[in-house]
C-alpha cells in the first residue's frame, strides 16, 4: 500500500477544516504545562494519536489501538492516548506533517509514505529487495539500523519507533500469466512506492489508485494488474473474484514496517518512565501485529486458492531484470540524498551477509519442511479421494 | 543445550545449601504484605530471578538483566528484579521447582529442561522438526498456542512468558563428513532433549556433557560428534578447532525459545499495572534476544569458516529418517501425555499451514535473496583476487 491509494482511499470521507488540527489539548497544551519529567511521572499525560489507516484496515488501525490500550495499562491509567483513524484529525498522508508541526503528538504511518520529502525514509519501511521482518530487527538492534534512522528523523524533530509490521507479501495479481520479461510491457498495473518505480523501469505503466478503486478499476478493463499487501488483506478486497494470477515472490515488499512517529519536544518532555512505557508497549504491539499477519495470512491464501485463485511464481528473468533495476535505482538514490547513501551502505551490508547466512539456517530449514507440508497435503487429498 | 550439561557445567561451583533458597525476601515476604492489587501498584515490589544460565552465556543470562531493567524503568523505580545467574540461588535445572515452590518469585530457563516432568513443557520452548521464532509467535498469538500453554502452566502454579529465542541453530559438530545414513551408526554425539531421542532411533550414542566438557571429550578422543547451540554461542566454545565438519539445517531446534516462569500466586499479587509491565518487558526482551542472535551469527558463522570449519548439508536420506524418527516419537509422546497430544494436534496444525503458505513468501524470497548473496559474494572474491 502506498501513498497514493492511502491518499484517494480517503477522498469520499468530508475534507477537514484546518482548525480542526489545532483543536483539542494537543501538545502545546502539554508542553505549556511544562511539568519536569520526574514530576510529570506521576501526571496525568494525554497524547492523541493520528492514524494512517482506515478502520476497515483492522490490523493496521488496530495496532495503534492496541498501542494505546498497553501505554495506559503499564502507566495505570495515567498516560493516556486517544487514537483517530484517517481523516478524523489528519488524512493520510498528513501524519508525518502533523506530528513534526506538534498538531498531534504522535501518529502510526509507513515510512514510505513520506519518501518524496526524503527517500532514505523508506529505510525504516522496506524497499525492493530489503530485509524481512526478523532480519530487520536484527539490523536495527545490532547493526547500526536503530542509531542511523534515530539521527536521520532526529534531523526532521522526530522519533521513530517501529509499530508493526506486514510479515512477506505476495507479489500481486495479474489478468494473464507471466511468461517472459516481455509480458510485463505496457502492463496497466496499480503499484506504488519504489516498487512502482522499479517496475516503471520494466515497462509496467504504474497506476496509483487507492483500494477502494481498485476493484472497479479492474472489473473496468481499466487495470491489467494491481498489487495490495498479502492474503489477509487481498482477500477482504477481493481482488480474486476477478483476477486470476497472484505472482511471488513479493519482491517490492519482503514485509513492511510501521512506524510509530513521535514529535521530539513531546518525546523530550516526557519522564523517563513514560519514555520506557512508549518503547515497551510499541515494541509488544509491533511483535503482535507482525504475529498476527503471520497467522491470518496462511488461512486466507487457503481460501484464495479455493476460491479459484492460480499461484504464480514470477519468470527467472523478470526477477533478474527486477533485481538489475532496484540496484540501478539504488545507485541513482545515493547520488541524490547523502542521507540514503549512507544508511542504505549500513543497510545493504547488513542484508548481505545475513541472507548469505541464513542459506545455512532458517532458508534450509524452511526449504525443507515447505517440502514435506506439501507432501503432506498431497498426501491428506489422497486419502480424502479414497474415502470418497 | 540440554538439561544435563547445563546440570554439569555448574558442577564446579560450590553446591548451595537448602537453607540459602530460604534466605532474603522472596516470595513468602511479599505475599505477606499482602497488599491489595490496587494499593501495591504505587507500593515497592522487590522480586528475585533465578537464571538458568551462567555468566559465560551473555545474551541468555543478558536476556533476564535486560528483562529486570526494564521493568524498573517502566515502574518509575518502584518494581525491582534481582537477577541471579546459575547456581547463585538456584542451580540451573532447580529454576522450575524453586518458581513452583515460591523459593523466587520467578526464574529465566528453558522449557525443554523439564520435559521428564512434563514432555508437553517442550513445546514451550522447541522440538524436532518444530516452528521457527516468528512461526512460533504467531502460534501463541492467534493459533491457540497462548492459552493452551497458559492451561497446561497453571496446572503447575506458573504462568509461562517468552523470554528470548535463539533464532536458527546449526546442525551440530562432525569429525567425518556425513555421507550416509549408515554413517550415523554408534556416532558418539553430545546432544540432548527429545533431538537426542531422535538422533539415538538414528543409531547415534547420545552423550550429555556440560559445555565445558564438550572440548576436552573431543580432545580426548571420546566424542565423534557434538551439537551446542548456533554459530556465536558455538565460536566462544571453540569447537571448530578440534572439529571441523559443520552440519545443516538444525532440525532438532530450529530456534529454542526461552521462558520466563513466574510463581502464580506471586503474579496474582500484581496490580494490573505490574502486571502489563512484566508482560511488556518480558515481550521487548524476548525480541531484542533474537535479534542479538539473528544479527551476531552471520559475522560468527563467517569466522569460522575463515578459521577453517566446513559447512555440511545432512545427506538427505538422513534428513528423511530423522523426519520418519521424530514423527514417531511424537506419536509415542501422544499415548503417553494427554498435554501432549492436545497442545501438539495445534502446534502441528498451525505448522502444516504457515510452513505450507511460506512456500510462496518468505521461503520463496529467501531462496532468491540467498542466491545473489552468493553471487555477490564470489563477485567480491573475484575482483580481491584481480587486485592481488
Amino acid at each position: 500500500m502506498g501513498r497514493h491509494e492511502a491518499l484517494l482511499a480517503t477522498q469520499a470521507r468530508p475534507r477537514m477544516k484546518r482548525r480542526d488540527f489545532l483543536g483539542g489539548s494537543g501538545l502545546l497544551g502539554i508542553l505549556a504545562a511544562g511539568s519536569a519529567p520526574a514530576v510529570q511521572a506521576s501526571q496525568a499525560v494525554r497524547w492523541r494519536l493520528a492514524s494512517s489507516y482506515t478502520k476497515s484496515l483492522d490490523l493496521a488501525l488496530g495496532g495503534a489501538q492496541s498501542f494505546a490500550r498497553r501505554v495506559k495499562e503499564l502507566s495505570g491509567g495515567k498516560f493516556e492516548i486517544s487514537v483517530f483513524a484517517a481523516d478524523e484529525i489528519l488524512p493520510s498522508f498528513g501524519v508525518f506533517e502533523g506530528v513534526q508541526r506538534g498538531q498531534v503528538e504522535c501518529g502510526h504511518t509507513s515510512p514510505h509514505y513520506d519518501i518524496e520529502r526524503e527517500v532514505a525514509f523508506a529505510l525504516a519501511g522496506g524497499i525492493p529487495f530489503g530485509l524481512e521482518a526478523r532480519q530487520m530487527a536484527a539490523w536495527l538492534a545490532e547493526g547500526g539500523g536503530k542509531e542511523l534512522l534515530q539521527e536521520l528523523f532526529r534531523a526532521h524533530g522526530l522519533v521513530c519507533l517501529p509499530l508493526g509490521n506486514t510479515g512477506g507479501q505476495m507479489g500481486g495479481w495479474f489478468r494473464k500469466p507471466l511468461r517472459t520479461l516481455a509480458d510485463l510491457k505496457g502492463l496497466r498495473m496499480r503499484i506504488v512506492g519504489l516498487g512502482g518505480k522499479v517496475m516503471e523501469r520494466l515497462g509496467v505503466r504504474s497506476i496509483a489508485l487507492p483500494p477502494a478503486d481498485i476493484y472497479k478499476a479492474l472489473e473496468q478493463n481499466r487495470l491489467d494488474a494491481a498489487e495490495w499487501v498479502g492474503p489477509y488483506d487481498d482477500l477482504k478486497l477481493g481482488l480474486h473474484r476477478l483476477i486470476k494470477y497472484y505472482a511471488y515472490p513479493a519482491w517490492w515488499e519482503a514485509g513492511t514496517q510501521r512506524a510509530l512517529y513521535v514529535n521530539q519536544r513531546a518525546w523530550e518532555a516526557l519522564s523517563n518512565e513514560n519514555q520506557a512505557i512508549v518503547r515497551a508497549a510499541a515494541a509488544e504491539t509491533h511483535a503482535e501485529m507482525l504475529a498476527q499477519y503471520d497467522a491470518r495470512n496462511p488461512a486466507a491464501l487457503k481460501e484464495l486458492i479455493a476460491q479459484g485463485t492460480r499461484l504464480m511464481p514470477f519468470p527467472p528473468a523478470l526477477l533478474e531484470a527486477a533485481w538489475k533495476a532496484a540496484h540501478e535505482l539504488t545507485a541513482e538514490l545515493a547520488a541524490k540524498s547523502p542521507s540514503w547513501k549512507k544508511i542504505h551502505a549500513s543497510y545493504a551490508r547488513f542484508q548481505q551477509n545475513i541472507t548469505w547466512s541464513w542459506g545455512y539456517s532458517e532458508l534450509a530449514y524452511a526449504r525443507f519442511m515447505h517440502e514435506k507440508a506439501l507432501l503432506q497435503q498431497e498426501r491428506a487429498k489422497s486419502a480424502l479421494a479414497r474415502r470418497r
